[in-house]
C-alpha cells in the first residue's frame, strides 16, 4: 500500500507522502518518480515551489542508488546542485534518475525532471554510502 | 495572519505553510526563517528529509533578495547547490540567508541552516531578477 | 593557425594555449575540445590537476554557447559545478559539451570529460548572455 | 625553494607553478594563496580565464584540508561549485580558504577569491579523505 511512495519497499516515507510522491519501475541504478502539481505545493508567485522539484530529485537519487546497495548499506545525500530550466504551474512531473558512478564510499547521481515531456530541471548530486547501524543511525 | 510564512507580505505561500515555515526579522538583503522538525517531514531513514532543508534555503534566498527589489521586479531561482553537514532528527531549524551580490539581472545568495546552533547545511544559489508582468508570469 | 585553440575563431585564447587546449568539430550548440596530459599539468600527488579538467569544461561551455549567439552578443560564466569521477594520470582528455537550454539572458550548459573513453568528470554550468560592448567589457 | 607554490611542503606542484600560484600563512584548517594576473592567463575576451580562479580555489581547498590530515592521509576533490561575481582583468588575486567541516571520510571546504579587496568568486567544495598508499595512488 505505502510502498508506492517508499524508495525502500515496506518503509514509510512521510515527507514523500506529504508532497504526493509516487515511485514506479525500479531498475538497477535507476528510478522514476511522479508527482501531480497541486495548489498546496505552490510558491507565493503561483508557481510550483522549487523545493518540491528538488525533493523529487533528492528522493529519486536515493531510490536509484538504493537499488545498487546490499542490505547492510544505506546512503545519505552529501550535496546536490539543481538548475531550473522552466517554471511549472500545472500537470504531472516525472523525475528520471540514474546513478552515474557508484564507488565503495561515494556515488554520483543525476536526475532530470520533466513536465509533460519538457525538461524543467536537472540535478547532479553526490551521496555517501554507509554501513547501516541499527536502522536509524545515518552517520 | 498568514504573512508570517510569506516572503512577500500579504501573499500566501502554500508550500511554505505545508512544511511549516515561518519568517521573521526582515532586513535589507537578509532573511531568517524557522521550522520545527516533525514526523511528517522525515525520510524513510527517520531523518529530516533533505528536501525540507533545501526548501528553507530556497525560500529564504527569495525572501532575502525580495527585500532589495523594487515593486515591479520579482526573482526566480536559477540554481542552488546545497551541502549537508549533519543529519537532523528533532528540534528547531533556523535558516539565515544573505545576498552576496545583487546585479541588475543576476543575484548570488547564500544560506546557512542551523539546528540548535549547529550548522547542518550550507547553500549557495543564483537568482534571476525579472520585471513583474501581471503577477504570475515568471519568465 | 591559432584558431584551433580559440573558441572564437581568429581571437587568441592565451590560457587555452598555456594548458594546450585544442578545439575541433564546431556544431550548433555543441563543442569538442581535446588536451594531452603532460607533466606540467600535474598536482602535487602526480595526478592531473582538477583545475585543468575544469578549464576544459568552462572553455568548452563558452565555445558551445558561442555557436548559438549572434555577432553582437557574448557570454560569461555565472557558475559551474564539476564532479570528478576518476583520477587522470596520462593519455588524452576529450571534453564534449552541449547547451541544454538557451534563453535570451541565461543558458545552461553541460560537459562530459573522457579519458580514453572513460568518463572522468561531469560539469553543469550557467552562463549569462550579454550584449557585446566594444569587445572587452564583460558586464 | 619550490615550497612557496606547494600545498604539501617539499613536493612539487607543476600546475600551480605553471599558473604562478604562491602559498603563504598556513594555519589549522585554512590556507591563503596568491596569484598575479598576467597576459597568458586571459581568455579570448581579454578577461582572466575562469579556470585560473577555479584552480586557485581547488588548490587552496586541498592545502587547507591538508593542514588537518595526519601523514598517512591525503585528500581528493569530489566536486566544487564556483560562482563568479566580477570579472578580473589585472592586479593580484588572493584566495582565502577554510574547512567548514572535516569528517573521517568527507570534508566540506569554502573559498573566497578577492581582487584588490573586492570579492570576485566564491566556491563551495567537497573532498574525499583517503589513506595514502605508496604516495601516488588516489583512490
Amino acid at each position: 500500500m505505502t510502498d508506492k511512495s517508499s524508495p525502500a519497499p515496506g518503509r514509510a516515507n512521510p515527507f514523500g507522502e506529504l508532497i504526493g510522491l509516487t515511485f514506479s519501475r525500479p531498475e538497477q541504478g535507476r528510478s522514476l518518480c511522479v508527482l501531480e502539481v497541486r495548489e498546496e505545493l505552490m510558491n507565493p508567485n503561483g508557481i510550483l515551489h522549487g523545493g518540491v522539484v528538488y525533493s523529487m530529485a533528492d528522493t529519486g537519487m536515493g531510490a536509484a542508488l538504493h537499488t545498487l546497495l546490499p542490505p547492510d548499506e544505506m546512503c545519505a545525500t552529501i550535496e546536490i546542485k539543481i538548475v531550473y530550466l522552466r517554471t511549472v504551474t500545472s500537470g504531472t512531473l516525472r523525475c528520471e534518475t540514474r546513478v552515474i558512478q557508484k564507488g565503495s564510499r561515494i556515488a554520483v547521481v543525476e536526475s532530470e525532471v520533466m513536465n509533460d515531456d519538457r525538461l524543467v530541471a536537472k540535478a547532479l548530486g553526490t551521496f555517501s554510502i554507509l554501513k547501516r547501524i541499527r536502522e536509524s543511525s545515518a552517520e
